[in-house]
């Protein structure tokens, strides 16, 4: 399937399912949705956290249409939405045209699906992928930089990797800086402040086999959680693994 | 001479002339300071060049103390400013105290000083050091990316490198991503809109000698220009080559 087909679907109705492992090759993005009067302190909290909020591209107040994904509409070509009011989860709808205000601007910001691919490449194991579950993330105790009212945990997604491996692993992800890049802390998952690995915060838990080290990474549900503790009166996101799936290639983003 | 007394030496008047060569090995940077209500756009314009505008730091309207600078303040710790109005210059002053407001942005980006050093080490010539006079800069006929009232040309550095060094010169700036990276545009500067290197638009033109090729950089001049198309009703800039020193190491910048 390629992206326009999959948006097309997701546009119509007939995809509401996660977007892992559809449209291989293609970067997949996560979307937050401010009113324009937070605007500046979340892109200001996205430059001062650039590994957790790694910005592909920003759409002003009154556009829809991404220049990474021509003819597409952010309001109805994802799967599935959440709506938040003062932080709370209010609606999880398929499309969001009807909620839709001229203030808004869209957020598209990278996800490490896009790492994964050249991982497996590598021969790097990916376990919630060989089990067909979503990847499991964590609060940590670490802060993010806040920016105005935006404030929170950095949040960190894991997979178990073959402690021969760890290096190749953090070298492959280091080289897609707009997808979160290297990894922010490897083993040792107590220092974050992770009480049980087997009881992630987001996602669903996996083995770590012996010989396997937790690796960690930035995760893009971070700025979702900044905008939930800043208790922002209105805003609107992609459903965690129905992400907007763009028309750029993940190799253009390593380096 | 450390950041620290450079500052307190600007802030006192004791040193009024450009920075260049100046607290050897720490991060030099360009200022550009705008009213709160550009701020979001300005920003936006950064996270869509961020070749030319590399954004170091942003003091949200109401602080004038870096974190990259502890114990300085942006209004008095800068040799010397420029005052702009409806993009016009309208003064040239050694502080800008008396002229400071409450709403006031100020964004500090990334300036090539910090890879000249690394380079030199390497080996390669740097003839506007070696001549003692400033780098010679250019407007191309490249457009930036807009955001909203923010637009105008790539303002590009260019430095004449010896054609058995021109890779070696783009690795090096390859890994300092936050002030510029890689090189824009090797040699034919004809392709760029430049009709005579004799003639920078800022700066001072360099010889070119046989065997050497003109090789081009994105320059922090950029959002400066873009500050002055959009007649921005006020903002405030450093003065060229009149830089804020920052207590960071260019060292820490390199990858």
């Amino acid at each position: 399937m390629t992206p326009v087909e999959l948006r097309q679907a997701a546009r119509e109705g007939r995809w509401t399912r996660p977007t892992a492992g559809v449209c291989d090759g293609h970067v997949q993005a996560n979307l937050m949705v401010v009113p324009q009067d937070a605007a500046f302190e979340f892109l200001l909290f996205c430059q001062r956290n650039p590994k957790p909020c790694p910005v592909i591209e920003v759409l002003e107040a009154g556009r829809v249409e991404p220049g990474c994904a021509p003819g597409a509409d952010l309001r109805t070509d994802l799967p599935r939405y959440r709506v938040y009011r003062d932080g709370q989860l209010v609606a999880e709808p398929a499309e969001v045209g009807d909620l839709w205000r001229d203030d808004l601007v869209s957020f598209l910001i990278g996800c490490s699906f896009s790492f994964e691919e050249p991982l497996a490449a590598a021969g790097v194991p990916l376990r919630h992928v060989e089990c067909g579950v979503n990847v499991p993330m964590y609060r940590t105790n670490r802060p993010t930089a806040p920016a105005g009212r935006f404030h929170g945990p950095l949040v960190v997604s894991m997979r178990p990797i073959p402690a021969a491996l760890v290096p190749l692993a953090v070298q492959i992800t280091g080289r897609y800086e707009q997808v979160h890049g290297a990894p922010v802390h490897v083993g040792e998952s107590g220092a974050l402040g992770i009480a049980d690995l087997a009881r992630p915060d987001f996602g669903d838990a996996v083995e770590i086999r012996p010989g396997e080290l937790p690796v960690f990474w930035a995760c893009g549900v971070t700025p979702q959680a900044a905008a939930l503790a800043s208790r922002l009166p209105f805003c609107i996101t992609h459903a965690p693994g129905h992400m907007f799936v763009t028309d750029l290639k993940n190799a253009a983003l390593g380096r």
